[in-house]
């Protein structure tokens, strides 16, 4: 029994006496390419998290905040959730049989998308009030599990918790590793992301902040439930991601990754603290693994927040260059 | 080196073996009396905890809710934001030279707090308004570090933050200590907790729910600033309990604890949920070494909430009969 004892011991020693040795050879980011978007990730991990330097920051305050669309997966043809909605018009109309003479949900049943979105945000605003409210958030839940695990993207055909880019898994699970809490600050809606996001990307319900509808507390047969009302509560994009970072964090974070100028301000707003910061932009540049927009898009555009990048010395990520994949299970 | 190593070990072998045995002659909740109240909290942690048992809840969703005022620090003679916000109309005076002749300001500024409130709830918010808007964020979080570390409960003569329930101090770091999640969920502002909820409570910041009012993001010199407006963003307080749950938590908690109608609904949310659920009224009976109030009370009032406890089977605190001591640093 001893001499057991003494082996697993002695195992367990040398593993523990290996691990720093290891830890430092093994690569956390290993679909990145080497180059300096890699190289100041890791150079900033270990400024913050170095015991003893001035520019150490205890792990309650390492808060970390990741824009959604275009960041952590695809945003073409359009934002997933619109899609998404789409969908539910179909879906919806035997129930709705105002909406074949009512815009823009007539466009959407006749196949005409671009027509359903001939007024741009109020459009859209239309099309999501009209899916995502008059049931219960129980309700939506489902629909949503049901929506993610069945539809496919338009022209991958893949699932879209496969539109994710495995690099970008790879930074969340690297952060976490190292002390950092991961949030997700979207202008998409919190419960679109919510019930898929802990098992894609690691994110509890939580940690998950995004743009938002009312709900209101009722009781139906002495249950408790909660309406999805048809009333924006919170549009998370632009100034409104600080705005929300603070109500729903109340940290400032050290480390912000976006991808479109709806991030600006909260690039901005991480930068600004004191102390070590780090802020990234994902630049979409790599029409053939995925696609290539920045100043002119319509969704996602990226304009000012390159130059404000360059000027600021922002990492920007050259998705052609910097990444080996851009999904998870390509080969590499 | 080999015997060193060897007697390290052993000794760490027999730390492990012991833990477990000692976790349970261990008295993690030492300022509670025997009882109902206490032992039904341990049976609760422990059902829940309990691995293969059919009632396991797995850590990540182990999520208990507090309430505030009232529940974790005292509420008497009046709701101590409260008591700030009229220090405050003191301190603004001189800079709004108009609140000599405006109520409710005219009468706080005499010294008269039963005429300042005449409006209720009215009267307060114009308070509220005019103590806590107007500045940026980070000069309201000075101004709250500030007063919290030298104003005196006009009674006690004691810190604020040491008019918190020793008990239930326990109770959070015992529920902590099981996995759980623990959070705030309070009709007070926002940020007027976080500042040293985490310091006071254990719950960080992004574990704070509250009631707030409006930011505004906006640059100032080149640099982004949060300011704050006068005008209410959420009312956190009954039915708004259950829906800033769901909206910032996203997942139903399995634990909540309260002391007043307010706290009703979000008692109601917990325990309308699948699976093990644990609801506790605190309950103000001890006139001597607190406050005894009820469902009289016109803050903190337990009326309905004491019926439905009784219907329910939910757990009522008895605080004189419960509670070894109230606040911390008492003899017990």
């Amino acid at each position: 029994m001893k001499r057991t004892l003494l082996s697993v011991f002695t195992l367990g020693f040398i593993l523990v006496l290996g691990s720093p040795a290891t830890a430092q050879t093994v690569d956390s980011l290993p679909s990145w390419n080497e180059g300096k978007a890699k190289q100041s990730i890791i150079e900033f991990v270990a400024t913050v998290t170095e015991k003893g330097s001035p520019d150490f920051v205890p792990p309650a305050e390492r808060i970390a905040v990741f824009d959604n669309d275009g960041t952590l997966w695809a945003e073409r043809p359009m934002y997933f959730q619109l899609l998404f909605a789409l969908d539910r018009v179909r879906v919806l109309a035997p129930q709705h049989p105002e909406w074949k003479d009512q815009e823009p949900f007539a466009s959407v049943l006749r196949g005409d998308v671009k027509g359903a979105m001939a007024e741009g945000m109020t459009s859209v605003a239309e099309i999501i009030m009209g899916t995502h409210a008059g049931m219960t958030t129980a309700e939506f839940e489902a629909v949503v599990n049901d929506w993610i695990a069945t539809a496919r993207h338009p022209s991958t055909k893949r699932p879209y918790t496969e539109m994710v880019y495995q690099p970008m898994l790879e930074l969340l699970d690297y952060l976490r590793a190292n002390g950092f809490k991961t949030f997700i600050v979207s202008g998409g809606g919190i419960e679109f992301m919510r019930p898929w996001a802990e098992k894609v990307y690691g994110v509890p319900p939580e940690q998950v902040i995004g743009s938002s509808i009312k709900v209101r507390f009722e009781m139906r047969d002495g249950e408790p439930v909660l309406v999805r009302l048809p009333e924006l509560d919170f549009y998370d994009d632009k100034e409104g991601k600080p705005v929300a970072i603070h109500q729903q964090i109340g940290r400032r974070p050290i480390a912000a990754f976006g991808n479109s100028d709806g991030d600006l301000q909260m690039l901005q707003w991480t930068t600004a603290g004191q102390g070590p910061r780090y802020a990234l932009y994902v630049h979409h540049t790599d029409a053939e693994r995925e696609w290539a927009y920045d100043r002119k898009a319509s969704m996602g555009r990226l304009d000012n927040g390159l130059d404000e990048a360059e000027a600021k010395g922002w990492t920007v990520v050259d998705m052609k260059q910097d990444w080996k994949v851009i999904f998870p299970k390509e080969k590499k």
